[in-house]
């Protein structure tokens, strides 16, 4: 395989082991890559949280909302572009939570990710999850 | 310069141009170095648009609610990582329209951009613009 092929494999499985902690609510696994000076733009506010303490506190808004009822957080569509150290991935992802009549509510969103490697490993630098605005 | 700090800078004069282009609009110059098969998650829906022709109709949406007025598309705040021949950046950006009532109205949004470097050139080959949701 191609340097580009390897680290695309390489990033792929890395957002899936991700979406797959997000599903299982295992923080460990979800922080697992993520650099501390993560910058991430979320659905709801706010604008945008910076650094690994304010990314985790983003999670605990999306899991009162979602209550992990069903566990859904899916990668539906995935483009990975990849170079020697620095790729960026886009995706359209749903996730599934619970509304204010206590129904299940499915939300399908968009999402960016920015990568970089350092010492041969990849490392989450930047998030940025959206819905389009009515 | 290194490498990377040269990327830097050379990214960091491309989307200034691309947002004076948006200012002025200046179609030719808001698809300079754009790839036809860019993929775009706009403020607005639809929720993604695929390829040169969809993203022009995007800033068909953004002129009809701007009016270009005031003309503003600023960049507030931009991070650029760079590496050999892949980028991107995240961005906080300030822009102006018209509401129902014909009054000014000013956006903040969040802005993230993947880049790719093509026999020298670095291209425009995914935008991520959103509004947090409410």
């Amino acid at each position: 395989m191609s340097t580009g092929n390897k680290s695309k494999t390489a990033i792929r499985l890395l957002v899936e082991n991700w979406a797959e902690a997000v599903r299982n609510k295992d923080l460990a696994g979800i922080l697992a890559y993520h650099d501390e000076d993560i910058i991430m733009y979320d659905v709801p506010e706010p604008f945008q949280s910076r650094g690994i303490e304010a990314y985790i506190k983003t999670w605990d808004t999306y899991y009162a909302w979602s209550q992990n009822n069903l566990g859904i957080f899916d990668i539906r569509e995935l483009h990975i572009t990849a170079g020697e150290d620095v790729a960026y991935c886009c995706a359209a992802m749903r996730c599934a939570g619970v509304d204010d009549n206590n129904e299940d509510e499915f939300l399908d969103f968009r999402l960016t990710i920015g990568f970089k490697k350092i010492d041969g490993q990849w490392w989450f630098m930047h998030e940025h999850h959206s819905l389009p605005a009515i």
